[in-house]
């Protein structure tokens, strides 16, 4: 084992650099750990905002680019990526021999991540498992924590989840979540109207003015059906009278779709009071969050900044039904009368108290500290604590 | 949903089709189900037996074959092999359409298999799930569980795990193991040595004489060590007055060490008492198991049909350690002098009573019976059922 | 050899339709021919106009569907679509088993077709080869023709061209350019202006009023200045007093770059006089380029469709220098100004007489027949007619 | 352009490092050079007698290793190792960035570098392009030419003929072939018996005492009866009273089929007086082929080597028929009574004189020497330099 150990971390989209950002900087500065960047998929891609730059302007030059995603983003291109980059990332492993892979949440290429590195005995951090939201993402979620040797979940409960589920107790760490860490160590202020003068398009965005985010990827599980929750919740908020800030979806199955209603909303409406963004720095998607008067759509970031901040949110259909979440949020259907009624109510409420589920703002140093002296052993032992009660006759007396 | 369901079982391997084949059969007769076959991988390749042949003659002819195995056969191209295996998979579902696709036990098969139904919202059912092994491809066959939507457990003790695990109860029906079925479907008489005259290189085979069997796959855990331990497994039973019958190993990471070093063996000692075959039918495979005065190496038939049919087993090396086993089987050391001795220890105290831990030969039936009925969802819920005693406070202590 | 001969066509984008079709009509009504189509990569995709959506309005419903692009649009991801396109189209041949596979032009689909089929011993039929446009397709399009065992040039010149590279005689069939088919069998009268009510962004299009057309696809041997070249075509137009009909380029190394910069325009302009759009049935595609006054940019189309209509174009940039082509054609640089002016000049010249070096429009039927009736060898004989005069003592006297 | 080249050969099998052994020495020592090394597919395979370890012992390291071949050795798998070939090299390239990428002869390996490279604008060296042999190579072989952008071919006919499909003169330059450098640079002194004492299976191999050389490869357009062939061949030699040294075929289709026939014969033939090997270093080879009393099968060494040392040869089929060869070859059918006959007239004949129509075994050092000079241009200009007499009247005519 050499003795300084290196921490590779795959960025795969816009939402993994924010979440990760402060955890990169607490590897960076580290004594005993080398970073190991691998820039791949939608990172690198323009139309979701070359997530590669702002990172080199943080400082923080990839190691290493694969572009895996395949073009059509139906379920079966979805699959066919994680296929892609099981392939290059087993190739950037190989080259790099990083002595532990870090990796982000849910989607595929989290998946893509722990596949690759597992079959090839490297062991794998895993941050933020053992959340759960309801819909398919939480099977992925958990496979990745079946595969994964050391667990940094955001919250308590994930954690106990985590080890409910088998991990043994001391490869679990409940460090919060390292999206939190980014509210901690910025100052919140918007930028002001100049700095987004040439910046998106539809009306010019000023912060200064009140305005609302909306922010929907599409559900993967009713997939066909992105474009349609889409307008609904973009037509709910034609009559508010406030500016409406858009962000283009992520690269799920689907987003093709949504990405097409959006723009045929913004042609059929072209005079409307919304403006579209690919892509904000972490910082500045932040500071927007912290003054939103209201938060629409599904985004993560609704829930886990969100709590923190204490921003009023209204989580639009099930992508995040069942997840850990603060009192900024109500949930809502995917009609736009009750997205409206629920919006104009949070509104109406205004700011909640900061809540601290998702962490203080330290995950990032925590799990760098951890993961310098932690051990690193690829050999799992499935620990279930608790005997079960009554035994199983189900498939005696069904079949 | 269609009136008759499509049933797609993955064939990936010589071990997958024994395995799962009397539940092909029972698919085959059901009224309300269809049978969907692809053909997979080693399943395909005459190193590994052309498995495919045999499955022809029994009335199998597969809908859909792909390569996908990256030749090398060490940890980087069982990654690959991974990734490549969803790629084509997927195609392959694209096309096929199941209502629900199967899979078998823990290797990269499986879990490419699971990757590319879940992403594509097909239910997938996962048989022999739950078991705990020791090794690294527990890790694999708990995520597998986590991608599955329908559990078919082998043991009553797995099943009791995969629930802990947090999946849901409905979902899970313990029928035993269908590489049991067999055993009770065919008379276990092996066949003479005409039979063999033509086929296996070494010396020529009598069943009829004394012998034992040799199955010995790499550990992918300890790779690189696999040539070494199948040297002293074989060297061990250089001083046995029986025949030994020696497989060839799957395509695992590492298997072509094993079969290098197999090889040179066979031409070290080419006039020892041993006899090498690739592949055999499952059912001449059984009839073997049934009859040798024991079983040496590290095959989980050796444990699962071993416990049925009692032949007494000398388990070799740690790639079946910690799993659930009949009371025929001891567990041995990479050492010669110690394999020696079990195995005579073994052959002196000669079969043992059969046991039903593995189920009692109606897994197949049990399996599809359901299929045919159940209900297909892709949405999961985690259910922890016992609340931590202990609330966690890890992370804080020791970071 | 089968009866009758299945035909199998690989669409792969949008251009590739459009020269196809009379061809594919003529196969699907050819009593001795049967049509197999496979739809993949940019033909798929919604941003590049879902093609298979007007291929199945005409009848042509895909016998497969493949997605084997990768996203980013640069070089490094246009050689990993052709690795996929070559694994993906493998699987499909492997399942279709065409008698002979149907390829046209040069973009790197037509690569990954003549490389799968040819290494699985399908004859290839090659349309569009020999011919030279100056740029790095050149390349591509005569190592296709290397691996093709029928070509059906459109021209004289290209059939002499393929023959003088070594073809041999009897595999080269000047048809013309199916291209030119469209030509005769449609009535060349454009839409009316309700039509395009809500197609396309920028200002509403009535093709009763004149306009131009603008289509100009990035160039891969000058990869990262295609947003520039674009920029200043479309700045050029700034004050011609007609619509400017703009298509968005095609799935090119580089395109996003294009895209982006088209979409910088348009907002910056988005009350000049400006169309765009992202596709057109060949019908009305054909009968836009015939009443255009002017045609603008590198697309090949006005140089073949061009040539037989007699419409006056302005070719920019390197993309199509060295072309053989019609009287209506004139080059130009990457400079506004010049732009500009040659354009002027062109809508004062009005329309052009027809000329026939693209063919006569019966090309498809050509084809159809003489696939019907041709040797299908797969070995080809290097037939290279004219010996040197001057032996090749290059190698010795300048190193 | 750097001031120092960065020269990056692909060596993709143990025949590759054999011909291209002597241009990377030259390459190494050039002081305007860099070498880069990327070795792949059967180069890093057991048993095809893993070449990297030779080429370490060599002092060559590779920078890159990359596994790309499907296992299944059939038409398919060959068509998905060139796709998975591209994927992979191309990361290679986008990491490496070579000023010039050098490849060789006609294999898939070559292919795939060739579209990978020419695709991301890196200039192409073909080395032994221009040749004709009859089979299907050829087809690959011309179209590597035509993505290429130097030519160095082995002979001045294959010179005339890339100049011929209109190549740019100043592009090619006649070298000769670098395998036949290491005749010059070697002693051609077979090592004793005591160096094959461990070495390969059969009887033990002493090259004091006479003995012939079987190579056979498949043929992949005669797929499916590689089997046969080389059985044929092997019983040919039974009646001849010398060592039949035979080496196990490479990686192409068939491969398999062929290596099944020769162990099958192996076991049959247990004692007769055969001995069978992997592998050789490419010194030992070429003494073996020195010293042989005939050479028997379809290795082009046997052509190439075979007229510069003057050892008599027997070429089995037509995997090398229509290529350019010295007075030291007899062509010959798959009959065995036909090759034993032929093979016994050329031991009688013994050794030819030496011919110099591959070169004189400076070729790696001319090569090196122009790659530092040469104009390194990805634009090609087809230059057909004789025009045609008679005009193509071949579709109308025929259709």
């Amino acid at each position: 084992m050499s003795e300084i150990r290196k921490v590779c971390v795959v960025v795969a989209s816009r939402a993994n650099y924010a979440r990760i950002k402060y955890f990169m900087k607490a590897v960076r500065v580290h004594p005993r750990l080398q970073l190991q960047i691998i820039a791949g998929a939608s990172a690198l891609l323009y139309k979701f905002g070359m997530v590669t730059n702002i990172m080199e302007a943080d400082g923080f030059e990839p190691d290493w680019r694969i572009h895996y995603l395949i073009e059509g983003e139906n379920l079966t291109t979805q699959a066919k990526s994680t296929g892609m980059g099981i392939i290059e990332l087993s190739t950037a492993f190989q080259e790099l021999k990083p002595d532990v892979v870090v990796t982000v949440a849910d989607r595929y290429e989290t998946m893509a991540t722990a596949v690759a590195a597992s079959y090839m005995n490297i062991p794998v951090a895993h941050v933020q498992g053992g959340e759960i939201s309801g819909n398919i993402d939480d099977s992925v979620r958990h496979a990745v924590t079946k595969l994964s040797h050391l667990h940094y979940p955001s919250t308590r409960r994930s954690a106990e989840r985590i080890i409910q589920m088998g991990e043994e107790d001391w490869r679990v760490h409940f460090t919060g979540c390292p999206s939190i860490d980014i509210l901690i160590h910025s100052d919140l202020t918007p930028p002001d109207a100049d700095y987004f003068k040439d910046r998106g398009t539809g009306i010019p965005f000023d912060p200064a003015q009140p305005y609302v985010m909306i922010v929907q990827h599409p559900v993967t599980t009713s997939f066909g059906r992105g474009a349609e929750q889409i307008t609904e919740t973009l037509l709910s908020m034609m009559d508010l009278p406030m500016t409406k800030v858009v962000l283009w979806p992520n690269a799920d199955a689907g987003s093709d779709d949504v990405a097409k209603a959006i723009r045929a909303f913004q042609f059929e409406h072209r005079n409307a009071n919304y403006t579209y963004h690919i892509n904000f720095t972490p910082e500045i998607y932040a500071s927007l969050l912290a003054h939103a008067r209201c938060l629409i759509g599904n985004s993560s970031s609704f829930i886990r900044e969100g709590a923190f901040l204490g921003t009023p949110a209204v989580i639009v259909g099930d992508r995040q039904q069942g997840r850990e979440h603060g009192v900024n949020v109500r949930f809502c259907g995917y009609n736009r009368y009750e997205i409206l009624s629920k919006v104009r109510w949070q509104i109406a409420h205004g700011p909640y108290p900061s809540e601290t589920i998702f962490g203080t703002g330290n995950a990032g140093e925590q799990i760098a500290a951890h993961l310098a002296i932690a051990q690193l052993d690829i050999r799992k032992r499935l620990i279930l604590k608790e005997p079960m009660q009554a035994p199983i006759e189900l498939a005696e007396q069904q079949v």
